[in-house]
């Protein structure tokens, strides 16, 4: 939420010739450099004068076919796109261009206070002297805080945690006593970083509790998203890798160790002591089992559950957990089961026949 | 929560007779239709004196039974159900009876103020005269507030976000900057409304954020569960149609556009794109993939993954999606996996040993 | 969360002897029984000084080999354990002497406040003399709160709602109007208790919300995970059964029944008017449809989806539910599926060719 605009706005009225774009971006422009554009918008939605893009991505056949009948002035295009029928930039990966230009027309808003007067802050907390502190924000005794940091309104930091510099926390996020998140990260709306581990053992018929003592450390880098919950390690830590990013409502339980760079899609349970090693993606809704290790740069399909060590590099699918390639077999091959059994029950009966004749 | 009553106090000891309730709800007296009862409660927890109701619903002949025996003083029923031992009101929707006796017996409690001297409001809000700001709520610079509508303790209205009338946001939700909620909307505690989309770009084997600039317009009449999440579009806007009642801990992605009057159970993720037409259905846990298209009026069964687009007035489930009684035959079929296993074994025996005879 | 430190720190230097821990828990020392521990530390982080100790459980054999190594002074271990080159605390259940050690070395810390400034409490809420109340929580009018409880910062108790005696209240919980939660509770950040549950009617196309004015009670010794939402009834009660422990993201809807001392993992998901009877455990992203019983004693394996009744004492998995070790025998089966396929293609073309020669 770098600016909290909507997209037709262009709150400040910038504008900017494609060949300013492309000292910010690298990249080739193709047509008139002097061209000026004061917003960027989708090819199908973009007014005259307004810059717009085409990613070399999904539907690009259609795209291509937009563009002929855009009201856009300009184009962030890929490198190898056909003659267009306007001025555009060429880059390697258009979606670079795309970040550049939104961040130019739509930068951050910053509040028109540092520590608001209706924030909670412990005078034992150590907060750097340029950090913002929203109204209703609580920051507890023995808490620290970087330089360039915002606490939106009504985010919790609990005793003892450590926040880095740039970072930025959404209003009622909670990131409890004694964990750490680092630097430029982004933790979205009612997360909950620190919670305790689920952890009892069962004694006479009860379930003890069992003291969750640990804490979490979240990396540099690191994304989390709204409602997210990650749990505190019983002991030592349950760590976020830098630059991982993970999605709304992904539920992380208590000494899990998530590598560098990870994609963590929405609605994800990891469970307790799962190892994610570096450039991993789980796609949304998967689960895991405890104690299992995804190994380097392997993906996880959809809805699936990791019920063993998947090796590096794996593209993996379906529970129990197996080569994609092969639950997509197995998906496809449910759907002859019903007339298979009929087959067979025909065959069944041609050999009985056999045998009585 | 029109009240926060627990059931059998009926805290205003109002009362009503059958022929009141008739006139506010429509329906036939039959029977005695000055009985007057003092508060409506099931079937078999009613105490005498009060009003209780017969769904034509689940377990319809149990609750015929239980109607013998209750205490109740009279009873809302379906207009064609049996001659009944006390006096009823019937109606072609009981339940409709049941939503007037309930608001009537537990009408919403107002709170014994307006904007609390604890809530935080900039001076840069617009608030109509009448509304309720509970305290700990922040309400940012260039909000919009219409009339009637009540904002509870802790919830969070950022920047240039606007809320319609007579709208109820529940303590902890975050509306946050630049998102809109309509006229007679009910926004649960802690659900999330402008968490950023979950969009990069790799670069060079990092992350890079896309910035999400859009936001969120929530219609009229919407009610959104606890702990929900909606994610702002990248550009333009995440929509959720009029009339559509979301269930708690739905997860709804960025440029995500539902239509009117969809019903959302609990759990439910909706991947970036996924357009939902009017009266959709999505039952518990159901997954979309993005960028597809459930047509008008169709039912997706609890636990199905939308992997393709959906016809208008389909009935599917499973994953892949596939028709409701396709998959339903599949899942039967599958019960029988393993013996057909033994039988195609067999069958194989038995012609080998053919074979070689 | 009984300390916020890091493992590694022992905030309070503290030391006891073997024999003191012995006295603390029960079991038999072998050894010297006055060696002094300084910590409790897993056995291979363990540090010169510090206890640490040998579960019966997963990785026994490769815990009992690290024993060799560890740097630790003393061990705390199953009774049976073989001999081992440490003095070591032989018990039944040495998760028991991990607890005790764990909140020996890691006692609660209490913040240096009751009622906190920043706090606002209602006038007509009635609140033990020793309650702490963190900063920006709201307590509102009628709410009672018993003796030794703490409602940490931003936390919510609504209208009328009742909190035993030595119960912890993790910030941004909220606790809507009319509810209860026992004594020894702990419910964690931002989770909700007492949401409307999701009920409407259909009339003339319009889905009318059916009031929900009933509650939720959380009876003692129970621990409620982060962002959990737990819907009160539409009339009486949904209730959560002594002693149960419920993990993160768990959803409850209305009216549902949770039976003694079960637990439930995280981003389970339970319907309408579920019953639960006693020491039910729910695996991880479990759903169940409503109006279902689970019998007492029963386990529902990860991501099963409960259909229909289970009898006491299950184990059962799968959607449909079904018993385990028949769903095991499925998914098996389900791998030799696309080979079946041909073989029963090879059979039809092997009897097909007997036929016509």
């Amino acid at each position: 939420m770098p600016g909290f605009y909507i997209m037709t706005e262009n709150p400040l009225s910038r504008t900017l010739t494609l060949k300013e774009l492309a000292a910010m971006t690298g990249g080739r422009v193709c047509g008139d450099e002097n061209v000026r554009v004061s917003n960027v918008a989708p090819v199908d939605r973009a007014l005259p004068g307004e810059l717009t893009f085409l990613s070399g991505a999904k539907n690009y056949a259609a795209h291509l076919e937009s563009v002929k009948t855009t009201r856009a002035a300009a184009l962030i295009a890929p490198e190898d796109a056909p003659e267009l029928p306007l001025p555009s930039l060429r880059m390697k990966n258009p979606y670079m261009g795309l970040v550049k230009a939104l961040n130019f027309f739509f930068p951050e808003e910053k509040p028109d206070y540092l520590v608001h007067p209706a924030a909670f802050v412990s005078e034992d907390a150590e907060v750097a002297s340029n950090v913002v502190v929203g109204p209703h924000a609580v920051v507890e005794a023995g808490a620290v805080i970087g330089p360039g940091t915002r606490i939106s309104a009504q985010a919790f930091l609990g005793r003892h945690c450590k926040i880095g510099q740039n970072t930025l926390i959404h209003p009622g996020a909670r990131i409890l006593a004694g964990c750490e998140v680092g630097d430029n990260c982004i933790i979205h709306a009612n997360a909950v970083i620190g919670s305790d581990g689920f952890g009892f053992t069962l004694d006479a018929g009860v379930h003890v509790k069992v003291p969750q003592v640990g804490n979490v450390i979240v990396e540099d880098n690191v994304e989390i998203g709204a409602c997210v919950t990650i749990d505190r390690a019983t002991m030592e830590t349950t760590r976020i890798g830098e630059g991982s990013k993970i999605d709304n409502m992904v539920h992380i339980a208590h000494n899990v160790q998530i590598g560098k760079k990870c994609v963590i899609v929405a609605q994800v349970g990891i469970s307790g002591s799962t190892i994610l090693e570096d450039y991993v993606t789980l796609a949304g809704q998967v689960g895991t089992v405890g104690h299992v290790r995804v190994g380097k740069g392997s993906t996880v399909a959809a809805r699936g559950v990791v019920t063993s060590d998947v090796e590096a590099g794996s593209f993996v699918s379906g529970f129990p957990i197996k080569p994609h390639a092969e639950e997509r077999k197995i998906l496809a091959a449910m759907r002859k089961l019903p007339e298979l059994l009929k087959k067979v029950r025909d065959l069944e009966k041609q050999l009985e026949a056999k045998e009585s004749c």
